[in-house]
């Protein structure tokens, strides 16, 4: 499941071109991105089933676990941008995408690209046995400040963690089993074991997502 | 400096998107396949300079050192393919080409793709002091053997290091200074260090290149 046609979504793809067998499950938006680029045609359609998910309309993956994709607000992928004008940051269109996970007992939700919290997406969350949140940066202007960009988290479609409005606050009155941050980028502190930062996020009961990390629910 | 647009080629470019300036080098053909999927617009052409650079028309690179890319025999990338028509192989077009490096002493040069080698080809060859070369597949069937892929090598646009018209043979009689395979496919034997292909290749004078690797000349 591919739940946006930004490049740290996409590209992994090009490695799983050696004709096995799968389906990728996406909204037709991030569909049209892909086949906008002919580079995906690797993916070979008679081995790499593309099956498209309107947000809103389960479909079953395995047997007995449904995912159903709902809109979050975020923006195009960059590289649909257009030159000298700002796109829309927290859009809620089929562009930016979280997955709902459930087996009709337990219930996961990934999102990890989110420009901002509405009523509808706490609510989404409220109740959730794991969530996979967006942890791309933790201050806003965290990459103006370390002097390798110019844009703001927000700028890039992805909600600070800390701040009035940020992802800890945002949620920290909504009941969810897990909460684990993911998408995580290179500036951000928490990935230094010693920073408040992570003490920070720790406090609040979150934890970090790491290459190889399995949760049982 | 690309050589062809074709996967393994170009997908190392999105890992270099954070906004650091350079120079890209390639021909026209290859440039218009990047231009052709957009995801390649996040090397903003304010930051990343794309030059085109026509076989046989040298570019001065670095103080000193020029490239010159000349034309080899291969095909046109997996993606832009026409399902169902084979293309031509052994095509001499600007879709495949090498790179000559030279700094009016000594000279090196690229050759990750390669179909045939011509006698046009082998006279370049002669006297470099430095060859990196296709080393793909040792056996032209070895993907067939090995039940992971339906094409040979020659199919694939690379010529098999083995067979009496492999590169060993091809290039054995051609005086090099130093020879080292590279563009290694994981099906490859010489990746095993007990195999009788790879004695084979040393006993030729071959090397296998490694990453990280660093050639002085």
């Amino acid at each position: 499941m591919i739940t946006d046609a930004d490049i740290d979504h996409i590209a992994g793809l090009l490695t799983l071109r050696e004709r096995t067998t799968f389906t990728l499950f996406a909204t037709r938006s991030t569909l049209v991105g892909l086949q906008a680029n002919p580079i995906f045609n690797a993916l070979a359609s008679g081995v790499v089933e593309r099956r498209c998910l309107a947000p809103g309309e389960p479909a079953e993956l395995v047997d007995g676990v449904r995912a159903e994709l709902f809109r979050v607000p975020g923006k195009i992928p960059l590289y649909l941008e257009n030159p000298g004008r700002l796109p829309a940051t927290d859009a809620e269109t089929d562009e930016t995408v979280g997955v709902e996970l459930t087996d009709g007992k337990r219930k996961a939700l990934y999102i990890p690209c989110c420009g901002k919290i509405t009523e509808a997406l706490r609510a989404r969350i409220y109740g959730a046995d794991l969530l996979l949140f967006d942890g791309t940066v933790f201050h806003d202007d965290e990459l103006i400040r370390e002097n390798v960009g110019e844009k703001t988290g927000r700028r890039m479609g992805h909600l600070p963690i800390a701040g009035p409005d940020g992802s800890i606050q945002a949620l920290a009155e909504v009941a969810v089993g897990r909460k684990i941050y993911i998408h995580i980028n290179n500036t951000n502190p928490i990935w230094r074991h010693d920073s408040p930062e992570r003490h920070a996020i720790a406090e609040y009961g979150w934890e970090i997502a790491f290459d190889g990390m399995e949760v049982t629910l």
